[in-house]
């Protein structure tokens, strides 16, 4: 039986199929694109979820689409496991290769091919870091609205494979809105163009579309065609604080009655206030709640918009409304938002981020139950996130390596409550091996299973990222029984 | 050998099977809700392409979602085709049934089920008219912009098996991008929910964004979930008319280089002026070509937009940019705009109206091209539409029914012309039956052999909606051979 902090586990392939994978590698590939020194495999054995780090046997450094179509060509002769992977900044386990064999890095494919001023179209690797494809579209007046806080280090390949998102997708969504044409390599190595270039196109299903978000498991992707818009000319940061969480959740409320859309609601509970305070920031002791809003737009729509927004806020009980000053006040804002995960992270041994939506006006009914659990199981949770989309990450963190299974117990509880007021399970991290246990309560059988036979279309031995998504043996008490 | 204008036709089903397929599905279904009398068969056998009609030999009248299930479970058992239609104002031939069998209507079910302020969505059955959601939410203050033409008379369930758009998927996409689940019933009469009701959700693959635009080839939608913003404060319609259409290329170019997103930016080059003036709508003489663009947004911005975009097309050397004063104004403007399809139908016997993309700069490079296409054939051809997002409506006009190989040289020369400028085939109306044949040029043998795979996950005996998108079998000479 798994634990919440481990994962799933599946059969390894013996040491002669090793080395002969490895030894193939080699020879197609070269000797410098196939590694397997103890640190290459460590660093390519997990991600920043909570779920335990597994080594892969060999890893295979792409430099070019020809590099991923032969790994996994190899993959498909010898009938190994392999598992892509570009920054491994995932929260969900997606990119650990839980049977070993391949890890397929993509993260040295990081070149901008592309930046197309007057389509508003970039061409991009997958291997791109999201702030670096920020940065360069800005320079020429140009948005990618997506902003994963882990935008410093995650990559776009990554971006794509679990639709990633940030707050910003309140106004302008996830990866998969701006997601306009993929190049994939299969298992077997063939190689396709899927989606468009243009910004408007029904030709055929939306391949592109399935592939976003399939966390890997159905296609490696080479290169992204991603839509861009103008840069905002304007954005307004703002910071109000509240007594409690229900007097902040009538104020997303509120705000998004005014009929402005913000570009972001961010929400911190008095736990995370807590957290943010010991980071040294000043946060009035009186606040309970705290909500980081922006909106965007025109030179003079934005500020008038900002306007609309604080006075919803000063409406539904604020004890205090900030409108930041300057650049500085807003990177330090954002600064500190963006440390929440690892600023939780260091306030107990263990710490589990999970990453769940509920419609927004049950934001507060959510928080209660966290409230609730958290009394239940004897476990501190903290809960932030994305309220004006509903999308929260509620933290377990505890100490005791014995609190295991309450910690388990409180999971559970948790995601009952979601699916209970009308939500789903993964707003922006993916079910990865973390969640796959729970994908059935959501979805169903009907659903889950047709998602397998798609996954079977592409990847009929399941060779491509194993024990993702689907893989219910950590449930059922059984191991998952591969060929390889 | 099919023509231009005439469907592709399957095999039928024998008199004996029909009998037995219409006393299972009244068993079943009642009496009421299964029809065979001429003028209902005849009603469900076209679309308003240019594809020609052809019989079903039932028509099922569903009411609810249990109806739907049912005659997707009859057609199961007694391998029947059936033909998914909403209003059955597809451009491709989607609609047509072309190897008879059951016509699955859903117009009658047209219940706006729950419109959510709070949340800002909407769900909706499949018969709902797009114009009528247009209205219910804008009376909440809400807003659902994609605005087919055919807005009056189109519904929802139609909308989004094609992945329908209009003007507005400039600023903001087509269905796709406000779709977020659906409750759908499959060959064999299951049923499931898909995608999710809140804002955000990654929680295993997108399945609603595979079905949506898959032509009603995968699934049945018997309801549907989709994602409002607040209608915007201000629309501010503008007319710009010009030389030539490089001119005008040269303002949408200018346009989008302003910073602002228009939400749409409409042309109609010199042969479709013409159209418009025989309608009786005044447009200066020497104007060979004119853009239709709107900007909105708040009160004072989108006035302030408005002017920034038209300096940019006086700066283009626009002939004359006027503003529309009122809300008469705009409606006439607009009737005419959406007028256009039936207006240039009216001009010869036979019309082909073709819808495919290219980069948006390559829009006057494409209407070159349709010129000299026209002079190779001897065809009359003029073009409007989406010129922002490079979506352009692509007419041939022709009286003598022997010019019928001239025009489908024509096509055949368009979808290469298309395909080499970086296009795609078809940018809102589908691939249906009246591009299939073109399918592989542009996505060639492994994605389109994907993709037929995809389909018989959900299909495996080819029986929903069967001739659709992937059938080639005009070009090849051959028929189509079905188990039916």
């Amino acid at each position: 039986m798994r634990g919440v902090v481990t994962s799933i586990r599946l059969p390894r392939l013996s040491p002669d199929r090793v080395d002969r994978v490895r030894a193939r590698l080699a020879r197609e590939l070269g000797d410098s694109k196939v590694v397997a020194d103890a640190a290459s495999l460590e660093a390519n054995a997990g991600d920043e979820s909570d779920q335990e780090p597994i080594l892969p046997d060999v890893v295979v450094r792409a430099e070019n689409a020809e590099d991923v179509a032969a790994a996994l060509r190899v993959a498909a002769e010898l009938e190994v496991p392999i598992t892509p992977r570009a920054a491994g900044s995932g929260k969900s386990g997606g990119a650990v290769p839980v049977a070993g064999g391949i890890v397929l890095a993509t993260i040295g494919m990081n070149r901008i091919v592309d930046i197309d001023r007057a389509e508003h179209v970039v061409v991009v690797e997958p291997g791109v870091v999201l702030g670096d494809l920020h940065r360069a579209v800005e320079a020429e007046g140009l948005f990618y609205p997506p902003d994963a806080n882990s935008l410093a280090w995650c990559a776009i390949g990554g971006n794509v494979g679990e639709n990633a998102a940030g707050p910003r997708a309140l106004k302008y969504g996830a990866t998969r809105d701006w997601l306009l044409g993929l190049d994939v390599a299969l298992v077997g190595g063939e190689a396709t163009f899927v989606g468009r270039r243009t910004k408007k196109g029904v030709t055929g299903y939306d391949v592109a579309a399935l592939l976003c978000g399939s966390e890997g498991t159905l296609a490696v992707t080479t290169r992204v065609v991603l839509r861009l818009i103008p840069k905002p000319e304007r954005v307004v940061t703002m910071m109000a604080t509240f007594a409690d969480v229900h007097a902040a959740g009538r104020a997303v409320m509120a705000a998004l009655g005014s009929g402005i859309v913000p570009r972001c609601i961010e929400l911190l509970d008095a736990r995370t206030l807590d957290a943010v305070r010991a980071r040294g920031v000043a946060v009035d002791e009186g606040a309970r709640a705290m909500l980081i809003t922006e909106v965007d737009g025109g030179e003079d729509d934005a500020m008038e918009s900002a306007g609309r927004v604080g006075s919803r806020f000063d409406d539904a009980g604020a004890l205090a409304v900030l409108v930041a000053q300057d650049a500085s006040q807003r990177d330090r804002l954002w600064e500190a938002r963006r440390q929440l995960s690892p600023a939780t992270r260091a306030m107990a041994r263990h710490k589990i981020s999970e990453d769940v939506v509920v419609p927004r006006t049950k934001v507060p009914a959510l928080l209660d139950e966290v409230d609730r659990i958290s009394e239940a199981i004897g476990v501190s949770m903290l809960t932030y996130g994305h309220a004006g989309d509903g999308n929260l990450h509620v933290n377990f963190l505890w100490d005791d390596d014995d609190h295991e299974p309450r910690v388990e117990a409180g999971l559970d509880r948790l995601f009952r409550a979601v699916l209970t007021l009308g939500g789903t399970l993964s707003g922006e991290h993916g079910v990865g091996t973390s969640k796959a246990p729970w994908l059935r309560l959501e979805q169903g059988d009907l659903l889950v299973d047709l998602q397998r036979r798609l996954k079977a279309v592409f990847d009929p031995k399941g060779l491509l990222n194993p024990g993702k998504i689907f893989d219910e043996s950590a449930r059922s008490g059984t191991k998952g029984h591969r060929a390889c």
